[in-house]
């Protein structure tokens, strides 16, 4: 038996995913009138604008649209994940659910999706996410990973998404571009806060990676993840320029609503140490709206518990051993009281 | 800060619908084999048989197909919308459902959906949804919405669907091209009853337009719709002729089985007045299947309540205050007497 | 009325279907890298290798991916049917499930889908399924429907799935090539143990074929069946190697935990002396873990009761008549247990 070599070859994430996402931008500036959202220069860059404060100048209403929120996610995730708005169950109360899946979980969640970025320039301040952080690569967790690029391709754009209710002057562009070690003609972000349609449907796509931030937080070698689905039901948006409410609204989507599955690659040792712990409801802080929780530490998110921030449900496969974990449940009861409905 | 002129420029939703139905139309044409769908001509026009009383010609069985049902859903929504199949939630009874997602409501609905063309030429009858209407522009409602248009452009083409089990002839073909000022070489039909597999999918998917039309009905300002989710039953297509039996089922699937989600930028006051009233078990004749109560009122649609035609379930989403409406609820047993099923 | 001739025309299932497959393929060989696989060239013909025994040479971790298992899915069923990942429902046990929808339900599932060629060369053995199976034309289901083709077009690609944890060798690849006469530079294969995860996903897409062979197998006349849909839970992979526990869980999906419905085109006493018969749990042998009834019957097939092989819940939509007919349960009891899950 002969075997010729095989065509695939060595790849660099943060040059593919920065491809990858730059192309599903572009489509989505072309497109922009069905995504209600809008097409604007900043100091060079490109903005997409699903929901900022403003209004819409060429038509009525708000900005921002469901297909907006889905191509945000997508461009989060350096468009190597499927995102999809699904009929959600009884027990998450709504009755849309953002499902999301990826078979190369670490680089399309980790290295893109995560909002690692705490952008922070004069009085502007969003957070930051998308692919565009692998060029910065100051994070960590990014470098831990081997997903920081140095290695900047005189070919690639830089593709990131702020949350935020304000579009960013030319001195943040700047500033986001040098960071990134581009010029800002290269840079193409996508914007909505999260209190509107399109950042609720953004932010509740990070099911996948809020679960796989918390098996890295619990020293879980995340590269063993293969493969991996989530679930989350689509809060109702807060109220235009409720940013807590919004972070409340979207955080209680994940901790009180949402499932998560993963494949790993991994030996059942390492998966009982860590499977019981890795549900939201091992923490401390479980059980009231994440607003209340918020409130309460005086809206420092530093003295949150941070084992918090995980779905509700969590099932890790081993695909060395064939065993099955699944841990933690939905809470119906704190979902109504966070979207405000009925039970 | 300086901001270049937006992309996005005024649009025609006339002209946009058509042309994206007609794009849709033409790639339809070509895989008819798919949709198990033929394709004939009549005088000038082209049309789509997927479920006309005759049998196909080229190939044993019905014509229709549930893939044909989507994108007859599709090309009476103007192509801007997203039509799916799905799993039913159990309450549903059946396996199958069907997922419509829209961030242009208005347009896509009413002024595309929404069969408000009762087209009546000889002995011929049928009714008639799809953009068409908008050239035509004949209907009070469309010109209350803005959505009659008189300017034809000379490249747009007319897209319609017509509810009936019977191709229309050439004199009815000559009259709706000329009620919308084209020739009918540029008319694009497609044709399927609701008794027919693709007919019960594209009646069924019309659970937001029902929701609007309802709201409208309730003086609501429904271009305050910024978009809108929805999900209703498919059910068994009643027996070939049987057209009250085929009424009757898709209606119940919206009456007792169509779920409906809409974001609306209004006030609440607005929408506390209808809120409640949107759904349609606040009809006096809720409660029976519809075709039990179309008997009881002889066959005449004018005398049941015109309250009645909306989904078993609405949510409504306030953009403004981060408030959330949800009314009504599924009726398991009318959909099981309606289907004839067992619970 | 003048109609112009239809612009359908008679078609060949065998050209066709390997046709669409081969399409599919060659896009698969070029996202090889999403789908964690890799391509392979042995004895002139080309494989995807999407979870054979050996790990990857150019990445860590095994190969295949959920993308994989749907590619395979579809190209076993000649790219002529949607396959989609979606939520499960609760008595499904896991949160994913495979669902499967088709308006060419004959020529795609068993003149493609179906596993009807237990491929036996020298020591290599392996299930295989696809396409190819109609261009070899020996199967007696296959000549039956008049999907065995002898008029080879020398454009015609052959297209085939391998269940199987080994590569075969070129031996292997010569004598399929023979048996499809064609050339091996022809012949297109893709290949995954049910102990992977792109296998599992691949083998429970299976759950409208596994309706309509057991439909047959009751001597209904599946011609009749115009349309179908389907959806199975996705089990855990079982632990790699352990051949007999991969096909016991994927097995159990489909007997425990799938949900078909068909539309057919036949009168209501043909269905009646089906519907009731369809589902798995009229079978004697119905109540136990596949693996188990397996092992009590010492790993013979042939033992095993043909009848055991359905889904767990069939409907039966009469396109004729308007009734419906559904038989069947889930049982979660028995999928925790093979599945290796709490209820």
């Amino acid at each position: 038996m002969s075997e010729s070599p095989t065509i695939v070859e060595a790849w660099d994430p943060s040059i593919e995913l920065n491809r990858r996402a730059g192309d599903l931008f572009q489509h989505a500036v072309s497109s922009s009138l069905e995504l209600r959202s809008e097409v604007v220069n900043i100091g060079g860059a490109t903005l997409l604008d699903a929901g900022s404060g403003s209004n819409a100048k060429s038509r009525p209403g708000p900005l921002g649209s469901l297909d907006a929120g889905v191509v945000l996610a997508k461009l989060c995730l350096g468009n190597m994940a499927r995102v999809e708005l699904v009929a959600a169950e009884s027990d998450m109360l709504v009755d849309q659910a953002v499902m999301v899946r990826t078979d190369r979980p670490v680089e399309a969640c980790l290295g893109g999706q995560y909002a690692g970025w705490p952008l922070s320039v004069g009085n502007y301040f969003a957070m930051a996410s998308g692919p565009m952080r692998m060029l910065r690569g100051r994070e960590e967790m990014l470098g831990h990973l081997g997903l920081s690029s140095t290695d900047r391709d005189s070919q690639t754009v830089a593709v990131g998404v702020l949350e935020s209710d304000q579009l960013p002057g030319e001195e943040v562009i700047a500033s986001i571009a040098e960071d990134c070690g581009i010029g800002t003609e290269r840079l193409r972000l996508a914007i909505a806060p999260s209190t509107s349609i399109a950042g609720s449907v953004q932010v509740v796509a990070r099911s996948i990676e809020t679960a796989l931030h918390k098996l890295h937080a619990l020293d879980f070698d995340v590269t063993k993840v293969i493969s991996g689905t989530g679930i989350a039901p689509l809060p109702p948006p807060a109220k235009p320029g409720d940013t807590i409410g919004g972070i409340g609204r979207t955080n209680d989507a994940m901790l009180y609503g949402a499932k998560v599955t993963v494949w790993v690659d991994a030996d059942d040792a390492s998966i009982d140490q860590v499977a019981a712990k890795v549900p939201s409801n091992t923490s401390a802080d479980y059980g009231q709206p994440f607003a209340k929780i918020f409130k309460q530490y005086d809206y420092d998110f530093y003295r949150v518990d941070p084992m918090l921030f995980s779905p509700a449900v969590v099932t890790m496969v081993s695909l060395r051993s064939g065993r099955t974990w699944r841990c933690g449940g939905l809470n119906r009861d704190v979902l109504a009281v966070s979207f405000g409905m009925d039970t």
